[in-house]
């Protein structure tokens, strides 16, 4: 067999530790050189492949393909373009094809969430159907942890990692403020459907009693007076309340918190997200003083207080994707697989692409508190090995020494141009 | 002389290394049993030492002590209660003097900013008054960065290596995310009136171009037009920007940009802090797709990420603290000043307080750009030393092990108790 070229590709949302994916995957076709050759990486995702824009990674020196293990967000760009269905938009299918062909790549490493599995899934039946073999192997990332049948997602246990730190300061904070001024800190994080995220702010917690008081997960529907009740029965007994709220929290009609349109003083509606929505409501029916973060992108980019666990398993389902290849093994995605012992272990499988396309992993109802403001001990024992260690990057001059791929494109081969 | 207790109290916003500043007070005490008695500390700060509410930090552990120099916050509370002037609220003083008196109170050490440095020197003044001793020595500490007559001030080189680290990781993010996705990051920090922490993100850049390309400052008169021309052509240029904002930024009227009253496309008002007033301006003049970050309390409570040189000077501060107050120093505050040459160097001095109270340090003008949208060279000589150094706390199961004190009272010896 000829020795083919392989491609990688960024897709979605970033997390802290994509890039060791990224590193793992490179470094692992680096050490196959006699059965791979080049790896050229989408600038911007698939967007690159359609655009015929491939980034050459052998200009990187091993140097800068190591620190990429360290370093946060997409080196190579990622993007939020999500091919249409093959009969909608055959075009694009048949031109990923087609640059493929014209650059010899024979391995397609798409490196997401649940729509680049799709994605990767329809390239690999089409390779088929258009006769020109291409293996497709998914690397998963997803800061959701919402994938199917791998018990975990690399980027979760980072951003994880990230929530329960910084709830455990927060909460020191308004501890020591609470006799004489702020009541009530809300945290607003990450996770549009499912409650993960949030969920890790239960990890600040060491013992019953410690914050965060209420968790809101999409999952459970809000219910105002409920709410309101915990706040206030909370800041009565503790002095102060520490809420960690998911984006994606709503009510029982499925309007999101954050859509609720609370109205101010003057009646105008209150636009923003879950926390200030959240803490309008507590000032005008408690009269309680609040604070409150939106920690948006500084949550999954906070390499600086990476999960060692995650960015292990990041960099060796990256590894594990080259070596499914080169076994021959087509249209799979990198699972992580927990052992059942009572100490965390955990060991790389596969999965069948066309079982995880699509479908998202919830919360479990065994993983939410009866009354549905806190984690049982059941999603303790799941969560908490996913933020075990430390991982920090080097630092220069007081600031994280990342990763500067040079990214240079290869010379195309094509003469279309594609409009994407 | 026979020997005396101290007082010590927390005040105002706490700190990630407000903590280390009453380890080195504790230490440098008990280092000193022969001349200092016990240390109380204020349960909430001065608001402690009014109700007769005294921490017996005799009962904590010398581990525990230890401890609190990694752990962020204030262990015994702190409070924004600022005393009167003496005339219109003599009472107060009055208690605190009877407090001491009661409690065999020769020293009073006094950890805050501004308000603090007064209240300490009217104690200070007050004891004279009333013939009995008291020696009041403040200890320096503010995020702000904003004390007169000393080079910088414990907190705030922690909250500027969060800002920094922070603003480079997000800036990342964005960058990968651009080509389809979020053009505009806006990250919201503290600083109502001087725009050091904003400064701080200046750091996140290595090189020239390096983000963030905007940062606003208290300190320069916002201008829409120039601001929206400068997003505008940043965009343009490299695909995406990225803000810091300092929560202070405000129109040449005194106008603050969160107040401006930005309105939604209903006509409604928008309130909210600088980031989505700012956002909201990006939408809808320029159409561009922003992201938005609101730090609150996680920056400066952020402990693991805190600089080495602020724990150590934050430590250096309340040790020296002591010694000041066993040479017989009444009514100073510790201050830290730079050394002459090229390398980074400090030591502690003294300076009087009625030099500091309510005095606030803005940034020169000389610290920013030209065109007021960046931080200069100078402003980097001077920043980037005090967030050098990376000072990790423990770690168990995934997250910090802070210290927790016991916090018991001393039993009150007066009769009267004192409405707060």
């Amino acid at each position: 067999m000829a020795k083919k070229n392989a491609f990688y590709a960024q897709s979605g949302g970033v997390t802290a530790v994509i890039n060791a994916s990224a590193c793992g995957v490179i470094e692992a076709a680096r050490a196959n050189r006699n059965k791979i050759g080049k790896i050229y990486a989408g600038k911007n995702g698939i967007i690159g492949a359609l655009r015929e824009e491939l980034i050459d990674t052998s200009k990187e020196t091993p140097r800068t393909i190591a620190a990429l293990k360290h370093t946060p967000s997409g080196a190579f760009g990622s993007c939020r373009h999500k091919l249409k269905s093959f009969d909608d938009n055959p075009a694009e299918y048949e031109r990923l094809i087609e640059v493929f062909k014209a650059h010899n790549i024979g391995y397609f490493f798409y490196n997401g969430g649940g729509d680049s599995a799709d994605t990767c899934l329809k390239v690999s039946q089409l390779s088929e159907k258009m006769g020109y073999p291409i293996q497709a192997i998914h690397i998963p990332k997803t800061v959701d942890n919402d994938l199917p049948l791998t018990d975990n997602c690399p980027g979760f246990g980072s951003v994880a990692k990230y929530v329960a730190v910084s709830t455990k300061e927060a909460s020191l904070d308004i501890a020591s403020m609470c006799a004489s001024s702020t009541k009530v800190f809300i945290l607003e994080v990450m996770g549009r459907h499912a409650g993960w995220i949030a969920a890790a702010g239960g990890l600040a917690a060491d013992q019953a009693g410690d914050p965060p008081h209420i968790i809101l997960f999409p999952e459970i529907a809000f219910n105002r007076e409920k709410f309101l009740k915990k706040v206030a029965q909370t800041v009565k007994k503790n002095g102060y309340c520490v809420i960690v709220a998911s984006e994606g929290a709503q009510y029982k009609n499925g309007t999101l918190i954050a859509d609720s349109g609370n109205t101010d003083a003057f009646g105008h509606k209150q636009l923003g997200g879950v926390a200030p929505t959240l803490a309008g409501m507590i000032k005008s029916e408690l009269g309680l003083k609040y604070h409150w973060a939106l920690a948006d992108y500084l949550q999954r980019s906070a390499r600086h207080i990476a999960s060692s666990t995650d960015v292990e398993q990041a960099y060796a389902v990256g590894k594990t994707a080259v070596e499914l290849a080169l076994a021959g093994k087509n249209a799979v995605m990198v699972s992580i697989e927990r052992g059942k012992g009572k100490r965390y272990s955990w060991r790389l499988g596969e999965a069948p692409l066309d079982k995880i396309a699509n479908v998202e992993k919830m919360m479990p109802r065994s993983f939410i508190s009866r009354d549905g403001f806190a984690i049982t001990e059941t999603a303790r024992d799941y969560l908490a090995p996913l933020i075990q260690g430390e991982d920090y990057p080097p630092y220069k001059n007081g600031v994280p020494v990342y990763a500067r791929t040079k990214n240079l494109l290869v010379e195309k081969k094509l003469k279309d141009t594609f409009k994407v």
